[in-house]
């Protein structure tokens, strides 16, 4: 068997598309708001990855069908005017190993090349490992011009952190896009690291609406923001009695970023 | 040393199987199930799938020889009525790591599928946490019109279960048996999760035995079943008592499904 | 790098070679033997094996140079009546992985095919968990003419031990030489478990030197043995106190077998 | 992707070079001493090595760019004199698994041999569990030339340590080196092994600038060694109280040798 196999769902041809990454990690961030951004911009199924470096597991639907768990490869196409085609990377799993997960982006980085991809953003959650009111987008991209590029959007590039660096795909995805000459930026957004973060989707989402130049309606996020808003709530009120159950909770969502 | 080694016993021309697969996991049911199936229709042995994802480890029989650990493929030809011929994969053990266990399902895919195999039974348990009288058959299937076509015998397709999907050969046969076009049912046998349960055998084998339309005697398994009775009643006495045995029992026998 | 590095010190041409087999493993027993025997018989180095399945570790001997951790093959001629060659297999470690322990296994078994050897002896320990007085040797065997063979020389066949069948190389050897034709015999030295056993050594020699119809002089084994003995003394009253030290020497020695 | 990705800064040609490696590890002294080394000689990248058998991590630097974990070779001019050329293997990370060890180790030594290479130094530290007031550097060579070699330089080669061998890249130099016909010596730092210890680098780096015939100037890192001294002095106190603090640290601070 093949480390990684691709089904291709289509053949398109894309207009300088910038890849867009979004999976499992820290307070489900980068998932979150990458799921929603392929909801928003009605982005068609491209491609399915699947691989032996994610579990051995199949999904059932509610209608009794199943699916095998995988990555998959979205595309949506830019309007006439300024905005450009999109690809966009959602899946169930990052690899499991670490070799995995270099085999994995690097295959997904050869098809987005193949593709015509130059330009690579990242999502991913901050975990600070305490409640987080109105969460910052933090920063770190592959290049200076990068960097200055995003401050103007309100993306934090701090000089502590990440202070241990970027763990898994969405800080892969940078360090070997470079190898494909890809420039590339890693958007954080804040959030406690406690559960899965809206909010910390949300502000990610922000910044990447600007850079795409790209309105996204984020009314329904905003709905299962405030859902955990109330969770929210109700830890910082356990907080301030130093609660037991926090650390419990914490290691039960915390995952890779 | 090729990662799955395969010594084939007789080389066969096979009409229309069907593949059924058994192998070690929750309660032991899928592999019970499967073990008796090969007994019950006097499968021969066809093929015997060694590999380096399975431990490094030999069995020693009564009579002192040995036997290195392996999956095992058996068929049995349909009589010339409606009956189909067979193919059953029993074994010691699943791939011991999740690239093993893609690696072994996807090379045991490629030769059912170069023996006519169109279609894949999977036997499983699926773990309840508590005792269970009256083991119900649940399911997962490929496609809609197999969920359908196994409703009226009795399996059950819920909305819930098993809600974090199916780990292992059982699941991973759907999975990639779809990507070799291949249709498929995994049908899961209720049992507690704390022992080797012929019982959800039992409930499997009922369903197949009219899948397959073959009549397979059942008396055999009932003996082993009325044993186990016995064990379960005095835990469903500890149960009500509430004792600590029961977790580390189940430690000891709760397998990949 | 290849897997395995197989380094040539001669290319030598064997008559009808025999190989025997004793790596690290529980008590230590088929190391011990195997090396006991290789210098016994004036074994000459034929070729060291490298791999990355091994440890990243060198030994550095009493001069400061240092030896990169290694399987090694020795061969000895048979004298001009009715011995036959020898290839003798030893070295500091198993396989870590199980893909590593089938790998070395089969790379040797072909090496050894080349080589000409149609038959295999591994040498182990056998755990009892409590301290042995006079230890057997039991044994497992590719074929029932070879446990019939090794009957009468007091190999003894039991229908319970080893109940989990054996782990390790030295059944590998036993499960993978069967695929390359090859008949052999597994026999295990009786040994507490809780210490480096000469003991169990001895046992299995003294069976071994019957088998290759040659006389091993054991006297230098039987210094080593009657250390350990007063060590056993030890902990025989010990254990008569239920001493809570046991079960940690244990888990200090317990390799697999 | 290769296993092992190599990006070439520069193509040189090196006369005689030898090869320094330090990577992280115990007291991370090789690692200490080999960055110090690379600065001092004012050496210029050659090569970026980026590997699957490395985390899938990226730093990220003060400016909010990213950079890919990686080993890296840096090279050095000799003085038209009697220095020889240099190539200095520094890195963030050792291999992670035994089998990214060996395949690391063999390309790098690959690329020296193809650079020329024919001599190896690696150094490490060596953890003696306590507080060391005034570091020794213990030896260990490929040959016994080497050996008496290091002798008049106030190399320690001791009997009995290091006991068990060493473990890792420093080891592994000497020994994998050894098939590409290299001479190598592995110098260590004693060091506690409670922190990083740039004691330890600099007793190091006093030994090889003798070896090397360069003169390197250590008052940069006497600054660095006065402030651990300082550490060390309040662990001095705590070990006179017996501190529970300190296995903690040690810990925290244990690498691969």
């Amino acid at each position: 068997m093949e480390d990684v196999v691709i089904q291709w769902q289509e053949k398109v041809s894309l207009k300088e598309p910038i890849l867009v990454e979004g999976l499992p990690g820290v307070g489900n961030v980068g998932k979150l708001a990458a799921d929603y951004l392929k909801d928003a911009v009605k982005a068609r199924p491209l491609a399915t990855i699947y691989s032996k470096y994610f579990p051995p597991q199949v999904y059932v639907n509610e209608d009794g069908t199943i699916r095998l768990v995988s990555n998959d490869l979205y595309y949506a196409r830019g309007s006439r005017g300024r905005e450009r085609d999109l690809l966009i990377l959602v899946g169930d799993y990052q690899g499991l190993s670490p070799e995995g997960q270099y085999e994995l982006t690097d295959r997904v980085l050869k098809v987005a090349q193949e593709l015509g991809v130059k330009e690579v953003y990242t999502l991913a959650g901050f975990a600070q490992g305490h409640m987080v009111d109105t969460p910052r987008v933090l920063g770190a991209a592959s290049s200076l011009s990068r960097v200055e590029a995003m401050k103007p959007l309100g993306v934090v590039f701090s000089r502590t952190d990440p202070g241990g660096g970027l763990l898994g795909a969405s800080g892969l995805f940078l360090g070997l896009g470079r190898l494909y000459g890809m420039e590339s930026v890693c958007l954080m957004g804040e959030t406690s690291g406690y559960f899965v973060d809206p909010r910390g989707a949300e502000a990610v989402l922000k910044v990447l609406s600007q850079v795409l130049q790209r309105d996204i309606d984020l009314s329904a996020l905003e709905g299962k923001a405030r859902e955990i808003d109330r969770i929210a709530a109700k830890f910082r009120e356990m907080e301030g009695k130093s609660a037991p159950e926090i650390p419990q909770a914490r290691e039960d969502l915390g995952y890779i970023g």
